[in-house]
Order: structure tokens, then C-alpha cells, then sequence
């Protein structure tokens, strides 16, 4: 492992606590998106500890909670991104919490709290390394940009705008995207993309609930609604709208050939599905082509009528359901819902109502860029081992939306655990891992600096 | 009309206060079979009430709440049978009640209250004839027997063992079943029967709910329980469930006929529909066949995964749905859940569990009997009219568990207006109808006595 960015290791190691305790006092300031709570004073925070790392930082408007930018220079010509954000989640139901949500508690080596993972601790792990090779090296391997937004937790509703209004501020050779997780003894994964989102609502019926004996007679908007949405997906799993798989590239060699070697492991997976069952007649590799390179209709949830205790004999007068399906690359959430319009109405469902709530991209980053490739360097040298290389998420994140304009790489990696409990109660970021993530930052910097 | 029955309406009219004061007494005290309120008083005053009738009343035990016994003897060798019950539906929403539930008030000439109709009104009105027969003429022209259960609104379940260990209590020549309504200005009405009813629910999964990214990889109970549903029934209403139509009669010409002269008006039901819609394509006499002589599948309510406001993007651990299906003679609702087993398993979903709420047989009265000829003609002597005759009731009743035993005729007719929101707030009996339906009850009695 080269010279330098040993002692930046080193200083890392040594400095643990004064980390700790910088991420402690940023999840102690709540900063719920949703509610608007300590969103000012959060923004704040970050900004004047981007202040003292010299990062010159800017607090920029969007309309909702503002973006802080800090830019620092560094020695090679490159320039590393940082997404992350420094709004969180709602920490309801807080009796579930065996630590206050915003005390930010140490226990049994893991920091407890609402945003601990997502993302304080991500946004710290960054402020951290640069502030680490401060120390030990009085400069940047490279120049770093830090954007750090307030509406992640709530879709990201201003930071198309914000692209569109900055191109040249976001510009870089690459953005270390929020964070990532690994499996305690296995080797480094990196997501080279993720998977984009439409979101959509069916409503069927607006009458009033009605005595069932009348059923004999009238249409039921439950029924109309679980017809149409068996037209939308057969049982083996083949979405039927037309059009919707148009565009998606077939694998290459190279991205089937990562799948043997992609580290997910059947069994262990499984364990955090909550008891839900795999798709049955598939083999490991067809359920891994599902997650990382096929799109998904989902539904989220139904409802209608009479869900209490017992019986009660009605006709419901309405019924709606929500669905996300994920996208992939040649995949539009643009067009998507004039599909399923097209699709409703030609099997007779005119009146089933469809409403969007939010579309999204996918994005994918050119492994042969330089960053990915010092991303990946990075990894494999900080760990010793060859990395497992995705070319997406599973999940959806908002990197189409910032990245895409400018065609810049990105890519979600880290050492958080993956029993992260985010967006949950008992959210935990452990410390060894939190350490992880600084160091992986520092490397990715010095890596970077040699493309 | 007749001689001896004009004195008797007369005095019926002339003591309308007596008998509305009546009805007060009984709305004034709640009897709510859901959670016992006021059952043991109700039953006493039912009890007294029928002592000061000279009925011999008896409280006969059933495990539940009693069932309050009457009989009288009467001049013919004719008996009629009064099924009615004294328990209500819970009254709330109460916020929703113009007029307390208990307090009787009567507005604009109708009397408000909990039960006023259901069923309250309709046993007052056979005390009241009874009572105004006496008054008037000394004696009976038939014999009588009242039974006032107090287990209807909660599904009458003590009500099958009731009738089996009192058969001999039981006979008579016909039940004039709860009561019935009329349109204000259409002929009388009356249904020689009820359809009879299976409820079930169907269960899909028992897991936890997890991210929807996973969705790509994991069976999701909710879509298949939609394709389930979707096996159960197409879109042109045909259930198809193998066997589910086996032993229902076709239409004979006389009912086919009896279509024609139903007083069934499409537009004006079509006001008490919520806004819900006729089944397309359908004649009127398609319509009222299905009404009166077809079962049906409804889905009173479905409910699975995120429900509220806006998007949660989650794959659904567990979904279910609740299901009536209203029976017609020839279905035997202890055989149809089997049949329903076979079909899901059949079609693939041997996952999803089927649990039955209740059952209960569809049940047709001869219109040959004595019963039934005497019922038409007191209403047709009443009214000047012909009476709209129809085979059954769109709805259930627990006619069949009562009756079926013995083969006793049953009926459900009456002047009760239509809009008299039982179940809801704001049930109310116009006394206009409810001195109507004393008229009725002392009719028929009259006409029973010539057969």
C-alpha cells in the first residue's frame, strides 16, 4: 500500500474519538424532512463545520431546504464529489427505540440514532477524511466537492433544479454517493448505479359503501380494481403493459459473468426478508439478474372496504392501490404512465383512475471511468481483495436526477453493517464501521489522485 | 272490505299515540347485542309486555340472550308466527344522530332512534294488532305465537339450536318475518323468502413487510392474492368456482313472468346506490334476476400493505380479503368453502387459507300455502292493489335456520319507508308506516283466519 496515505490511516485510527464525537453532535440536532423540525439549525451546522475544514461553503437555495456546497482544491487536476444529506426520517414509533432517537447513545459499539447511517454518518465520514489528510499532509490529493442536500428523505423535489441551475458547480470526475454497506467478513461491494422508480396510485370507484345484496346488480370498484391489476402482471412474474420492457438491453458476457461471482449469498439474504419467500423454479443467478438488471412491478399496498375484525357485508363504493415499479437503463417514468393508460383502457378499464406520485431514472457509471476505477482500487487495496463489482442497486436513488446532465459517474460503496436498521427504529452505525467509511473516503481520494 | 276488520283498523287509528308511546318505551332503553348493553332489561320489558297481552309469555334460555316466547290462542284453527328480535345494532357513529339514539324523539313525523325500524318498530306493531284485536272484538281470529330473539344483529347464533330443541314450540301455519317497506306511492311488496349467505376470508402470507427492492426476488402475498381473486370471478360476474352453480334451479316461466310486473324502478333504486353503477349490458329483467334468483361473490374488503397518503415503497408481508357470497336455493354453504379450497389449490394458490365467518341456506316459502295466500290478499285488500310478489329477498336472513326444520312459510313484507337508514345513524320509522304495519299485521291475521 503506498506511503502516504498511511499516515492518513493511522491518523484516522488515532483521532477515532474526536469523529465519534462530531457525528454524535450532528445526530443530536434533529433534522426531520418531513416535519421541517431543526432543518435551519441543521444546515447550519454543516456549514460551519464545513467552514472550519476551509471549504469555502455556501448555503444555496432551492425553494426547499437549501443545498450547502463547500469546494476545496486539491494537487492533481481531478475533482471527487461527496452526495450526501443532512435531512433524516421521521423517527416514529419512538417507544421502539431503546435509545432516544436523538441522543446519539454509544452502546456495545454501536452509535444509535435517527441518521446515525443515512446519511450523517455518511456526510461525517467525508468531512472526516478530508480533514484527516489536512492533518497529516497540510493538502488535498485532490480537489473535493461537497454537496450536501436536505431533501433526500422526501424524494429530492428541488435537486433536478438545483443540477439544472449549477451545471458547472456539479461538475467532477466522480461522486461517492451517499454510502454503502458490506457483509462483516466479506470482501468490499460497490453499486456502479441504481435502479430508477415510478410510482403510481390506481383509485377505482368514488361512491359510497353500499349493502352487499346489492352486488347482484352493481359493478364493485374492488373487483374492477383486482381485475385490471391482474392484467398488469402474470403469475410467473412477466409484466403484460405494452411497451414496458422496450429498450432494456440484454445483459452483456461481462455482466453475467459478475453474477457468479457476485458475493450475494442465498441463505444469509434471506434472513433479512422477514419470512418472505424467494420466487420459487428460479435459479441464483435468474434472481440476481431480477435485482440488479430487471424491472419490478410492486404493489405497495391495497385497499378497500371492510378490513376490521369480523364480518361486515358491503359493496364498496371505492378501491385503490399503489405500485412502484423499478426501472432500469432505457426505461422512461415519463412514458410509463401513458402505457399503463394505453393498457387500462384497451383491456377496459377506462375508469380506473391512475395518478403518479413520483418518477425517477435509473442511472449506471462507466466502470472504465476513472473514478469507478479508483473507487474500485481503492476498495480492493484498502481490503486486500478483489471487490464485487455491481452495476446497480437494487434500491432507487436520486443519482439520475444530479448526475445524469453531465454524464458523471457515481457509485454507492462503503463498510456501514447491514443490520443498519434505517429508516427504522434502533437506526445504529457501528463504530468500527464508522471508521471503515472514513478511511474507504481518504483511500478513494488518494486513489483518485493517480488517474 | 270486510266487516269486523274495519272496527279493528279503525281503533288502530284512533290509538296511534298509545302505540307510538310504546315504541318510545322500547327505543328508550338500548339493548345492543354487540356488547350486551340493556340485553337482560329489553328481554324483562318484551317479557311484561306480553304478560299484559295475555300472551303467557316465557323466557326461554339459548346460551345467549333469551328468546321471549308468547302464544294466544284464537278463534280459527289457523296460527301466525311474529319473528322479530329485540336486540339493535350499535348506535355510533353517535356524532352523526340529528336526535340521540335513545332518546325517541319524534321530528317531521318520524320517530328517531336506535331500532326504531329494525326491529323495535316491527315487534310493536304485532303487540299493537294484537292488542287492538282484543280491544275491539274480546278475541283473536287466529292464534298467535310471538318469538323476540335477542341475537339477530349479531348473527343469530343461538337461533338454529333453538329451533331444533323446540320443534313443537315452532309450528305454525306461517312467519310474518321482522317487517318489510314500500315505496310511498308503489303497491305493496312482499319477498316469500331470503337468499341464503357464505362469508369467508381469504388469507395470503404471514410475513414481515420489506423494502420493495427485494420485490425483484420474493413471491408478493398481495399479487397473489389479486391473481387469486381474479380465478374466483371474471369480468362478465361468472363465478368460476367448479360446482359453485350446481343445483340451482332454473327460472320457472312464473317467475321469469313475475319480472315483468315488479315494481322494481331502476331509476329510483338507483338513488339509494351511493352513485355506484348498474352492471352494464344488462336488461332490467337480467338485472332483477340476478337480484332475486342469482348468487353473487362480492369482496366486502381487501387490505394489504401501506395505506395512507402519499408513497411508501414497501413489498407487503401479508394481504387478505373478505368475501360474501349470497346464496341461492340449491347451495349448500357448508359444501362451497370446499369447493373454493379445490379451486385455489387447483389454480396454484394452495398458499392462501380460506377461513369461513358464517353460513346460512337460502330458504323459498310456497306461495300455495295458506300462510302466503293470506299474506298477499291482506295486503292487496289494504292497499286496493295488486302486491309486487317476489320469490326471495335480495338480502339474507336466518329465515331458513328457523324454518327450514319444519317447513314453516315465511314472509317479509310491510309499509316501512324506505329510507329509514337502519344500521346508520339516524334510523327513523315514519308513524305514518308504522301505523301501516299494525294495519298489515291485524290483515293478515284477519285473512289467516278464512284459509
Amino acid at each position: 500500500m503506498a506511503e502516504r496515505i498511511q499516515d492518513v490511516l493511522r491518523y484516522i485510527e488515532l483521532h477515532e474519538t474526536e469523529y465519534v464525537t462530531l457525528l454524535q453532535e450532528f445526530c443530536r440536532q434533529p433534522s426531520i424532512a418531513a416535519s421541517g423540525e431543526g432543518m435551519t439549525e441543521m444546515a447550519e451546522m454543516v456549514l460551519k463545520r464545513l467552514e472550519l475544514l476551509r471549504a469555502e461553503p455556501r448555503r444555496i437555495e432551492t425553494g426547499g431546504s437549501p443545498v450547502i456546497y463547500g469546494h476545496i482544491e486539491g494537487k492533481s487536476p481531478r475533482t471527487l464529489g461527496f452526495y450526501n444529506h443532512y435531512d433524516v426520517q421521521p423517527a416514529d414509533p419512538l417507544n421502539e427505540w431503546i435509545s432516544p432517537p436523538f441522543d446519539a447513545n454509544v452502546m456495545d459499539g454501536y452509535l444509535y440514532g435517527r441518521g446515525a447511517v443515512d446519511n450523517k454518518g455518511g456526510l461525517v465520514a467525508r468531512i472526516a477524511a478530508v480533514d484527516a489528510w489536512f492533518h497529516v499532509w497540510g493538502e488535498l490529493p485532490v480537489s473535493v466537492k461537497f454537496f450536501a442536500e436536505g431533501e433526500e428523505e422526501i424524494g429530492s423535489p428541488h435537486l433536478a433544479s438545483f443540477a439544472k441551475e449549477n451545471p458547472e458547480l456539479i461538475v467532477c470526475d466522480g461522486y461517492m454517493w451517499e454510502g454503502g454497506s458490506k457483509e462483516p467478513n466479506g470482501p468490499p461491494e460497490i453499486a456502479l448505479g441504481a435502479k430508477g422508480m415510478l410510482y403510481v396510485e390506481l383509485f377505482s370507484g368514488d361512491s359510497a359503501d353500499v349493502h352487499s345484496a346489492k352486488a347482484a346488480m352493481l359493478e364493485s370498484p374492488v373487483w374492477r380494481l383486482v381485475w385490471a391489476l391482474a392484467t398488469l402482471k402474470d403469475e410467473k412474474e412477466n409484466i403484460l403493459i405494452e411497451g414496458f420492457y422496450d429498450g432494456i438491453p440484454e445483459l452483456t458476457r461481462a455482466e453475467k459473468e459478475a453474477l457468479n461471482t457476485d458475493i450475494f449469498d442465498m441463505e444469509k439474504a434471506h434472513n433479512h426478508f422477514g419470512g418472505n419467500r424467494y420466487l420459487p423454479g428460479l435459479t441464483r443467478n435468474e434472481l440476481l439478474t431480477r435485482l440488479y438488471y430487471k424491472p419490478t412491478c410492486n404493489i405497495c399496498g391495497i385497499s378497500a372496504g371492510y378490513q376490521g375484525q369480523g364480518s361486515k357485508t358491503i359493496l364498496p363504493g371505492k378501491a385503490s392501490a399503489k405500485l412502484d415499479f423499478r426501472l432500469v437503463p432505457g426505461q422512461d417514468p415519463t412514458r410509463i404512465p401513458g402505457l399503463l393508460r394505453t393498457h387500462l383502457d384497451k383491456h377496459g378499464f377506462g375508469d380506473i383512475e391512475v395518478v403518479c406520485l413520483s418518477g425517477c431514472k435509473a442511472y449506471r457509471t462507466d466502470p472504465e471511468t476513472p473514478f469507478a476505477k479508483a473507487a474500485v482500487s481503492a476498495l480492493e487495496k484498502l481490503y486486500g481483495t478483489k471487490a464485487c463489482i455491481r452495476r446497480s442497486e437494487a434500491g432507487t436513488s436520486p443519482m439520475y436526477t444530479f448526475c445524469e446532465g453531465k454524464a458523471i459517474p457515481a457509485a454507492m460503496f462503503g463498510a456501514t453493517n447491514k443490520d443498519s436498521s434505517i429508516h427504522s427504529p434502533n437506526e445504529k452505525l457501528g463504530l468500527a464501521n464508522f471508521v471503515q467509511n472514513i478511511k474507504i473516503t481518504a483511500m478513494v481520494m488518494e486513489e483518485l489522485s493517480k488517474y
